[in-house]
């Protein structure tokens, strides 16, 4: 087979496909939620998405590229061909036509679905799930996700009418997350938790009405057990039978003058008192314990 | 003074305002920084921002709102003529040139610049500190100020090419912490360190290749003195001379696979492991304390 330096197969490169070519019409449907449920792939552009892309083996289903990004990012595309994963050049409008952002970095990657059942998640044991519970904005759920991962988090549950997490903005927000940690979708909030708290979960409700304070908690050792937290959205909060259905309704202390915290900042505060606690619990502090999170 | 129910002038009101009118034309120019730089006045829309401006005395120049938003938030209206700030109708269109979102409801306040100098704000003693060095994401700026406050931050320092505070979406992103903190612009980043040192504050720089790591600042019991926190853009970090300049580089732990935290959440997880430890102190724990950070 007639091989290119970087490792592209020449056979499968008939010549930088444009806009029109079928296979990047087809692919940049994808853009469009409809079409991502009714194949089970989303996009995934810019080196470092495609990157951890091709970390997870049979993810990556084509790989479109300019030929000055395929030959910046050869190690990706020497990568890609050894997984058998079609690498198709594109002009620069193609790759236009495919990025939903202005500068894409010349790569877009067409990805299999990678969401697992709330049931496999749990059975590897997660200490630490977050929950976005009918959160609607990309932007935010994906960061959420990305501070998840960075928390040690082992699941991350989209739960009820949330955004879909192969949404592009989403995906970039979670700056690779997406492809480290177990994605959920759930469509009933309600059975999540129940499903949380029969795998040995405490699961916590973030709301700023909360009657726990989060300083209380993790002083009295209540964040060192393994720990689901739900997280609504800014506007509208968390819908009242997931609140009441909770452990626990715990506000983030507010110590200035600020009415609340945003989504973003809220969840990082809550995910990384839960990951101190769990890596070291109130009475080992001062000790550099082995245990990590989640 | 003949005066309308909800207690607006009806002198200064000579019917609704247009986009032609000069008054609004005038006000509509404050989008630009520029403009915001030469007049010292800048736009805050909405009525949460508008009910924050008014709370600080000598701030709000003048208020537009629609018709409908004046009389649906009538309290505002009031508290703005027995403040004898003018209070002028405007059509929707008129609204909508002065607004920056799509859905402004109604309101958009002409505010003078309330930004005070450094040694104004050390010398009323913060006991936190936060610092944007070089960041220009409005959305980003404004989130971090809004956490800090919340956090109990006495001042938000935006440092050297920063973003103008005033911009209409740090404003927005804000949600009102803009008007409840000391914000302080100061060109010169290494000589802000110099002065928050000389204040008796610990300077603490974020990065991802800082030496030191949160938690065990934390279990130290480093964190329960006066601090302020450098923060850096997410794309380009601290510059070299600052990290260097600071007291201590500190890395948010990483616990999973995530490659860093994006801006808004390192800061949150900063900013609120500063908060708890100037709460209650490690010996403390466990205890309800009685001191506030900040």
């Amino acid at each position: 087979m007639p091989s290119a330096p970087h490792g592209r197969r020449l056979d499968a490169v008939p010549g930088p496909f444009t806009p029109r070519t079928p296979r990047v019409v087809a692919a940049r449907r994808l853009q469009r939620r409809r079409d991502r449920e009714a194949t089970g792939r989303f996009l995934a552009e810019g080196p470092q998405a495609v990157r951890e892309a091709l970390a997870r083996a049979g993810t990556v289903v084509e790989l479109f590229g300019t030929p000055a990004a395929l030959d910046r990012h050869a190690d990706l595309a020497a990568r890609a061909a050894r997984a058998d994963v079609p690498v198709s050049e594109v002009t620069d409008e193609g790759l236009a036509a495919l990025a939903e952002t202005v500068a894409p970095q010349g790569l877009v990657a067409v990805c299999r679905h990678l969401d697992v059942p709330l049931d496999t998640a749990l059975a590897r044991g997660p200490r630490l799930v977050a929950v976005l519970a009918e959160i609607r904005d990309p932007g935010n759920a994906g960061t959420v996700l990305r501070t998840a991962d960075a928390a040690g988090a082992g699941a991350v549950i989209f739960a009820g009418d949330a955004v879909d997490p192969y949404n592009g903005k989403c995906v970039r927000a979670s700056a690779g997350s997406l492809f480290h940690v177990d994605v959920v979708r759930a469509a009933e909030p309600v059975a999540v938790v129940a499903a949380l708290r029969a795998a040995g979960l405490t699961v916590l409700a973030t709301t700023g009405y909360g009657d726990s304070d989060l300083d209380d908690l993790a002083d009295a050792g209540r964040l060192a057990a393994p720990t689901a937290w739900l997280f609504g959205s800014e506007a509208h909060g968390l819908p009242e039978e997931l609140t009441a259905a909770a452990d626990a309704r715990v506000r983030v202390p507010l110590h200035g003058r600020a009415e609340s915290l945003n989504l973003a900042a809220a969840a990082a505060v809550c995910l990384y008192a839960s990951a101190r606690a769990l890596r070291r619990p109130a009475g080992q502090r001062g000790h550099t314990a082995g245990e990590s999170a989640g």
